[in-house]
């Protein structure tokens, strides 16, 4: 692979996906090789799907980490240490669409879709969805151990390993007990808007945009403080990140987003912004809000109804200026930040981009 | 933890057990004051329940392995990843009990049972479902993610760990390709007998025999000559392993099995039996085992019938045949190979045991 400087140019987001992606295409074709099973190359295809259409966040979060506390000489490791990251989204993602009972993702098929219209050989639809489902948690394992992998593989120092490893593992632990909290309160629509971004701390600030950063910066050997200061951006980033995703599972465009946005409405999924609304809704209003949200067959005409009481009760507006809010903490953070300027200029753009995008 | 020497003591079951109980143990209650989240103390005392009702036949393995070739001062280590065999083994049980859609495990409800019954707030008994199999996924990951954690803190030098981590990986990904096999395999009865044994090779033969004793053994240092020797003793005995296995889902007595003796039959399993059972079965036997292997409401009395055919066309007794001889082999692959006497004792009660065991 490519073993670029720890120039500014390391940020440059289309070099940081190339790297990542041959550091996982590597892996991919070493795996194939590696044990002889005859489905081996197949579930691999799988995976190799699925992360082809990944828009690597925590890859370009974890080598902007590391370049903004100084990177190193070599940035083969970090690189790879970033593709492991992608990795272990795979396996999460994989995982959480099962548990979602999504259809969609990145605009295809999600993997147990997939995977169940693949086998036409069983009995009946029953069957042919319990396989997809099945058969997409064990692929899920199998990300989630070549995530583990690709970390051993990465090439680090023992000293590197040696920090790297518990953030990593926490991390690990910290996205799924979110995506637990996450799951315990499907089922009974909340007005706890407490709560919510509880959730959302576990499963997105620390998952997504705190623990990345904190990988890359440990690599390069940061100090307390500079993790502090990752911490300080990270966490109203990623609540705000979250935030998007939700009104973007609601109002976002499916042909931009990749997903349809029924389904967060269709499981009863709790958001900031179902729980804003709830808090704020009369008795009819928040009656017909119980009544259609979780609703397993809402179709567009329902979903617009509950559109227009997110609107009505200004739910959508108050969610928009929490990410305001949000956003301008965490650029705030940047401001005395000990970080390189061109690591604090791709926050910058990091930070608006996660916060302002349509897919 | 006690610290054992390398003594013949080392391969007292009860003395591994308690062992590695101690590791396990240890381990989740630091586990549960690393990360402050409301439902980690449910959730660790979930894998703690699961575990405790293990046989610990890996780590037995395992340290009868690392003895076998002279084991070594310190003692510790081993049983630390002797442990993390363990809280592999509960991972890839409680995400196998939600593919096979089990009810009972080790005579207790499986865990999606467990969390679905204590999960009240959900509205219908399809939620209640949902929310039971979603939570066993996501606690099977932390414990894939444990066995981790359990393994990176077992004091190995880093020696020992270089030669260690390839075995466990190469595991891991075995027994998940061997998953997949076997969830492919369902659905339609097959009479491939060759196909169940390759199953029976990923899933049990390597998993649970031969990976133990390897880990094992390299912790020990041990040459090529001994592994060849381990994977000679183990392949046969896996096979009769899980040949045993097979006949005790149909003819075990389900409160010496804990496990129901309808779940086979009713998934439509594709074992050994099955297989030979259709090979030699005439036209009108085939039908009934056709119609009755794989219906998911077959009660007792349909199942005495599945059982009257297979004894009919001796099945049973060939799969009887087939353990001897695989027990014959395994046994006697220990006389030449390069072990410890009492490593060689150990082995071959393991293997009598492994055998004829009736749970």
């Amino acid at each position: 692979m490519t073993t670029p400087l720890a120039s500014p140019d390391v940020l440059e987001p289309e070099m940081i996906r190339r790297s990542v992606d041959e550091a996982l295409a590597e892996f991919l074709t070493e795996k194939d090789s590696s044990v002889s099973q005859p489905h081996l190359p197949y579930l691999s295809g799988l995976v190799r799907d699925f992360l082809s259409g990944g828009k690597r966040v925590r890859p370009l979060l974890c080598v902007t980490g590391w370049q903004a506390v100084g990177g190193g000489e070599n940035a083969g490791p970090v690189f790879r240490v970033a593709a492991c990251l992608e990795m272990f989204h795979a396996f999460a993602l994989i995982h959480d669409d099962v548990m979602d009972l999504s259809d969609t993702r990145r605009g295809r098929p999600t993997v147990h879709r997939a995977l169940a219209a693949q086998h036409a050989s069983c009995r009946g639809p029953d069957e042919v969805e319990w396989f997809g489902m099945s058969a997409a948690v064990l692929l899920g394992d199998l990300a989630l151990t070549w995530s583990d992998e690709l970390l051993h593989g990465a090439g680090l120092t023992p000293a590197q390993f040696e920090v790297v490893l518990p953030l990593v593992s926490r991390m690990r632990t910290e996205v799924m007990l979110g995506q637990y909290l996450d799951l315990h309160a499907t089922g009974e629509l909340t007005d706890d808007v407490e709560a919510t971004l509880n959730v959302y701390r576990y499963k997105t600030a620390k998952y997504t945009i705190e623990r990345p950063l904190h990988v890359g910066a440990a690599i390069a050997g940061a100090d307390a403080g500079a993790m502090a200061a990752f911490t300080s951006y990270a966490l109203p980033l990623g609540e705000a990140f979250q935030l998007r995703d939700d009104l973007l599972g609601v109002y976002g465009d499916p042909r931009v987003t990749g997903k349809s946005r029924l389904d967060d409405l269709r499981a009863g999924k709790n958001t900031t912004l179902t729980a804003l609304a709830l808090r704020a809704a009369d008795a009819r209003q928040e009656a017909t809000l119980r009544r259609l949200v979780g609703d397993p067959s809402l179709d567009e005409e329902g979903a617009s109804v509950v559109r227009g009481i997110f609107e009505a009760v200004r739910a959508r507006e108050t969610v928009e200026q929490m990410i305001d809010d949000r956003l301008r903490q965490a650029l705030g953070a940047l401001d005395d930040a000990p970080f390189t300027a061109d690591a604090v200029g791709a926050l910058k753009r990091i930070a608006r981009t996660a916060t302002t995008r349509d897919s």
